[in-house]
């Protein structure tokens, strides 16, 4: 497919040989060749080789690189909004247990579910994702905990990528809480997931991951279900300081994990960890919305010198959240990026976390995926926090 | 229009005669006849006299009835955004007000766009409300603070309900800050609006309104354009206690305002006062969302007995937020309303701030005015913050 979009009044590129955070152009054009960009530049500038191309024109809307949601749990069964409800009308926990919530109702709606019924419940979701501008999305599994729901989790993800032209990495989170079975025997879980459950999926995943935490896995279970995903050669990213401080920043940092999510109770050594590690550092500051606690400080992490993604963490307890546009007006209003800031760390921090980097930066060789608003600036991502400004999203080079 | 709307999972009638707050049908199906409601009840009882009826099935949907927002600017030329961005960038007041914006700026725009510049730059807005779910809507004048612009602003508003079905209630805010003609010579602006311009524009509003504030009309001004609409039989509506505490809330309940909007800054004297006079509270948690300020406590006004109403405040320069299911997600996730009562201050709360008593309850006689959301329960609107479960409208019984 050879196709110019023109007619671009601010084009965010991330092409740090650019102006500013974002190598904003100003009225603008795109060239793409074959799903890759060929070209780009000020619309009067258009090489003769590309004027008789397709073209493509946005009447002066902002466009910019796709947005890549690094952290998701998107795949799931089960409805869990009442849970949500009581929560909020002032019920405990104990309270929400005994009324059948929390992350078990999920793990038993999953098993539960055949692989047709849990590609049905996932495939809005996802597809409300893409059509929001989302062009790359990472879906965790974790709501198995057992092998053979947590490998139809992953024949679900691959089925939704048959039918949505949306990239999709999966992770394997065998370690998201211990299996219901095992929570009087939490070492032979772990042995488990470390062994024969991460055996099951390894060449199916580019990561995995450990709900690293007071509430989840230790620091110690945590290293070992690590270890064993590095000497199967996959990448590691961990859930860590979430809901309290347990180390897992530093034991992220220390094994050169990939990111480390979440982090909101961080403190200044782990961020100085991350930044020597080269760790991306995963906001989710839709969950703290969603959980009406204190936002991730994102500004604390910028001007620390992390490498900062943001993400929707769209999960059916937490933060029920598809669009990464809200979660950037999050980011401005309650984490203290700038607008400039929050939309790097939707588009190439989310690349980077995710270790992609074919993508999110809008020049010649990477990856055309591109978003189309309705309006004339990114500023409006973060002005007009309740959505509706993806007008249209070009997926490889296809306008969809 | 004869139509049975039928195979509703939920249906919230906000009648009092069923139970709890929200009158809760499970199992439901609702019969309209030209317009308005014909019969509500459980789909088993549906009476013989509809089975004959067209039946539109919502497949388990929840049906709500159609939000009001009764706070809006919405009619308005020009865009701030980047004000917005340097402001979310740390800039100043002062840095603000030299780089063009500020209220101001929306009033040059105003006043120097066309009634079609002016009509075409709203209807998006006003569309993207209406296909959100919001049937009726209060819209303010007070970007042109002169007679002509005033008027034009009306014009605006009695185009745009022309061509969508949404029912507009235009509310007279010439008193929204001192003209710019006036800054030295705020007696006479005071003069003029509570003379002339309302002259001009009190045969088409319900309302007039005054933005009584500290860096707006004195609580002495406000009283005196007060008089002057009830004189002309004109309904009163305050901005009151916005950005500090000045005694606009006593002043609406002393002369019986139909609403008193904003009220951060309001005492508990001024929360009883509201509650004697009758007025309701009109909460704008957008507005504290997109300034990053703490959200209006509406536990403390639901708790205290006081008719609480939440609005978009649809602006340009503080909270430019045009649906309401967004609302309903800041009212209980940063102003302490349950989802429940978040939904009811959308839709009957908004309606009594409006003075309206023909709609937003689903019970036979009432407006056929009805939401269909992508989800089985209300709840959704809470648990699912960032958009898009509105998917169909019924506005007067016809299915948009």
């Amino acid at each position: 497919m050879s196709l110019v979009i023109t007619d671009i009044g601010q084009l965010v590129t991330n092409d740090e040989t650019r102006n500013g955070l974002l190598g904003v152009v100003e009225d603008a054009a795109v060239a793409i060749d074959a799903g890759t960009i060929g070209w780009v530049g000020a619309r009067d500038d258009l090489p003769a080789e590309y004027r008789s191309y397709e073209m493509l024109s946005v009447g002066g809307s902002a466009v910019l690189p796709g947005f890549v949601d690094s952290h998701t749990h998107a795949v799931f069964a089960g409805d869990r909004s009442h849970e949500f409800a009581m929560r909020l009308a002032g019920a405990t926990y104990e309270e929400l247990q005994g009324a059948g919530g929390g992350i078990y109702s999920t793990v038993r709606a999953t098993r539960g579910a055949t692989l047709d019924e849990l590609v049905h419940a996932s495939l809005p979701r996802i597809t409300r994702m893409f059509t929001n501008g989302t062009t790359t999305i990472e879906v965790k599994t974790g709501y198995g905990l057992d092998i053979a729901t947590e490998v139809k989790m992953l024949d679900a993800i691959d089925e939704i990528c048959n039918v949505l032209p949306i990239d999709t990495i999966p992770t394997f989170l065998g370690a998201h809480v211990v299996g219901p079975e095992f929570t009087e025997d939490r070492g032979s879980y772990v042995d488990l997931v470390a062994g024969d459950m991460m055996d099951a999926v390894a060449e199916r995943v580019a990561f995995v991951d450990v709900f690293c935490d007071e509430a989840a896995f230790t620091v110690d279970e945590t290293r070992w279900i690590a270890e064993a995903a590095r000497s199967r050669d996959l990448g590691v990213r961990l859930h860590v300081e979430q809901l309290g401080h347990t180390g897992g920043a530093a034991l992220a940092a220390s094994i050169g994990a990939v990111s480390a999510d979440h982090l909101d109770h961080a403190t200044d050594e782990d961020l100085d960890a991350l930044v020597r590690a080269g760790t991306v550092a995963v906001l989710l500051p839709g969950v703290s919305y969603s959980m009406r606690e204190p936002a991730p400080d994102g500004r604390r992490f910028w001007d620390a010198g992390v490498t900062v993604a943001i993400a929707t963490d769209c999960n059916p307890g937490t933060a029920y959240i598809e669009t990464m546009p809200f979660i950037i007006s999050l980011a401005a209003l309650t984490s203290g990026l700038t607008p400039a800031e929050a939309v790097w760390s939707a588009t190439r921090g989310g690349a980077l976390a995710l270790g992609l980097h074919d993508r999110a930066v809008l020049a010649p060789g990477m990856l055309a995926d591109l978003v189309i608003l309705d309006a004339p600036t990114y500023e409006h991502l973060t002005y007009r926090p309740d959505g509706g400004l993806v007008t249209q999203v070009i997926k490889r080079g296809i306008a969809v």
